[in-house]
């Protein structure tokens, strides 16, 4: 709607494209690689790409081959597959509440039994999850333990320690969701579940995932999965039989654009900017709506969630927001179960400064 | 394998990509729509392809409207999220004897129960169909009626009409999967069966799907579905669940491709050669197999589908064949039930002429 400030989504500032490496990249594919990138390719992905990818794992910790990578059609694509292969109707799945939307929706579609445990500004409650394992039996859990979407959280090193233990101990998977990992605000990181895993011994029980829709362009549905050996085939047939294998065109523009090493000083600047914003957001509701709602600060990634200091109905606020010309997530959706209806997630990352002043502003005057 | 002739793929033949025209459309792209097509999209796809898609649906017949349209990440994904959306664990779903090969992964996959009909030289035997239809209940039909894969025939025009009739008296869905209809080799054309329903009233019985794969380029992973009214919303809501929208920089490129008015070239252009390599290919065994092969001459699309004369093992034999230098598809793969050993598939299009011959004398020599 025209005039009315977004903070809803969940889509990265086009601003921030890399207009110049990914059309240098887009010249490339057609001038060097144009018959691969548009004919038919492999189910698990280009060579080529699979073999950056084990480059881009490694600096993240993550140590892993060609051979257990396989390319997705964006990280959702990812979570669809991963479900597909682990659920079967009736088996338990746990999230974290609040958790990723459409994690829950892939859930739902696979008939998961989704229990939730809670979380709080050290990410999920592991000792909750633990409580529960000693009367139910789960598959997996599935999280976002780096700049969590909604949350903005981070799971602390010694909860990342204790769910990859109990893990061991409990026989189920987890599903490392990392779209945003590398969007610290920060120099400080968290080692990945797989890393922490694979350090213990146990990484056939984590699997890896994450996706350029954040640190690159989404419209380019280019994620991937770090597989451990016992999902690998049953994952690729899966994959054959969806779509036969990720857009050949748009791998081999990834595939390009890595070679140009534009890769790690686009994420600085994405870094840059969207810590920027945060901050000034974060400055805004301080100044502004400090009496009514409390956050963490974030410290990575693209949301903030707030909570009202009182019983408050977000998604009802949503009326009187928007006529005020702003708008942002009621927390509800992201819950499966147990929704705390006070809480709500305002993206920073597509408007600018005066808007995220302005949307306060209005937000205030919504109150 | 170097030397080895392969007739057995199902892939184009990237000697014919325009590579002209789809380097014009990425520099459009790339000037024109940057960010839309870096950018997450719509799930159903965006406005811009599907209207223009209306058009070349028109083209074939069929009058649909953009919300009909849904884009897919090729046909492969149409038939997943289709049988997703359509199929219960048990439910009854009829297909050819032979069929595409992955249809029957995705039925098996969403655990249908599959049962088969037999097909001639004029496509699936509708009889048959009609005689398990007193004795069982089933969900729907899955058919490529036009230049069929395996078996490269054409469902006849009175048995097109018999089938849209059955559908309406016993209440199934038909999946008419078209990927192969512009690929005609003469200028007569059978009605799709979307517009025998549609002139029959009927339409809400049929889901139409078809894509670029086979008439511009299969890299580009975009084909689209035509729904009727009581789809649409389910299979939005698993489309989006999958991998949120089709790959947004592709469709772009499609878009702009369309609008230089060269499909319809790229079309004839396929046709021709593509007939032309039938021609020689039947002729070739006509002349040297004869005795040993029979075949009916296709009259479209780019597979040939043989048969010994007599009891024979064609999977036992791609052995042979292998060590002389030539593969094709065992036609048993492509049965859900009473394989038929003797069978074969034979793929014309990314061969050349000369390839075609050896081919065959390879062939002859393995006998």
């Amino acid at each position: 709607m025209p005039g009315v400030i977004s903070l809803a989504g969940g889509i990265p500032s086009s601003e921030l494209f890399d207009r110049e490496g990914l059309s240098i990249a887009t010249q490339k594919v057609v001038a060097e690689n144009f018959n691969d990138a548009f004919q038919y390719g492999l189910t698990e992905g280009t060579v080529e790409l699979r073999q950056q990818l084990v480059g881009l794992c490694q600096e993240r910790g993550i140590t892993t081959s060609p051979e257990q990578l396989l390319i997705t059609s964006g990280s959702q694509q990812a979570l669809d597959l991963l479900m597909r292969a682990l659920v079967n109707p009736g088996d338990v799945f746990v999230v974290e509440r609040p958790t990723y939307l459409a994690a829950l929706q892939i859930l739902s579609l696979n008939e998961a039994d989704v229990k939730s445990v809670g979380s709080d500004e050290h990410g999920m409650i592991v000792d909750e999850l633990e409580a529960l394992l000693k009367t139910t039996r789960i598959k997996g859990v599935y999280l976002v333990p780096t700049f969590g979407n909604p949350s903005g959280t981070t799971l602390s090193a010694s909860r990342r320690e204790q769910l990859v233990k109990l893990a061991e101990q409990y026989h189920f998977v987890i599903v490392e969701d990392d779209p945003y990992g590398a969007i610290s605000f920060t120099e400080t990181r968290e080692k990945t579940l797989l890393q922490v895993a694979t350090e213990r011994g146990s990484q056939e029980n984590v699997v890896y995932t994450s996706t350029f829709s954040k640190i690159l362009a989404p419209g380019l549905r280019v994620g991937w999965i770090v597989l451990p050996e016992w999902m690998k085939q049953k994952v690729a047939i899966i994959k054959q039989a969806t779509d036969l294998h990720a857009n050949s065109f748009t791998q081999s523009l990834v595939s390009a654009y890595l070679t140009l090493d534009r890769l790690n000083p686009q994420i600085e600047l994405i870094r840059e900017v969207y810590k920027k914003k945060c901050l000034s957001l974060s400055t805004f509701l301080h100044q502004e709506l400090d009496e009514h709602i409390t956050f963490n600060q974030p410290q990575g990634g693209m949301f903030l969630w707030a909570s009202f200091r009182y019983e408050f109905d977000a998604t009802r606020w949503l009326q009187q927001t928007l006529e005020k010309g702003v708008v942002y997530v009621p927390g509800e959706f992201f819950f499966s179960d147990h929704a705390d209806k006070k809480t709500l997630r305002f993206s920073y990352a597509t408007a600018t400064e005066e808007q995220l002043y302005e949307a306060v502003q209005r937000l205030k005057s919504a109150l």
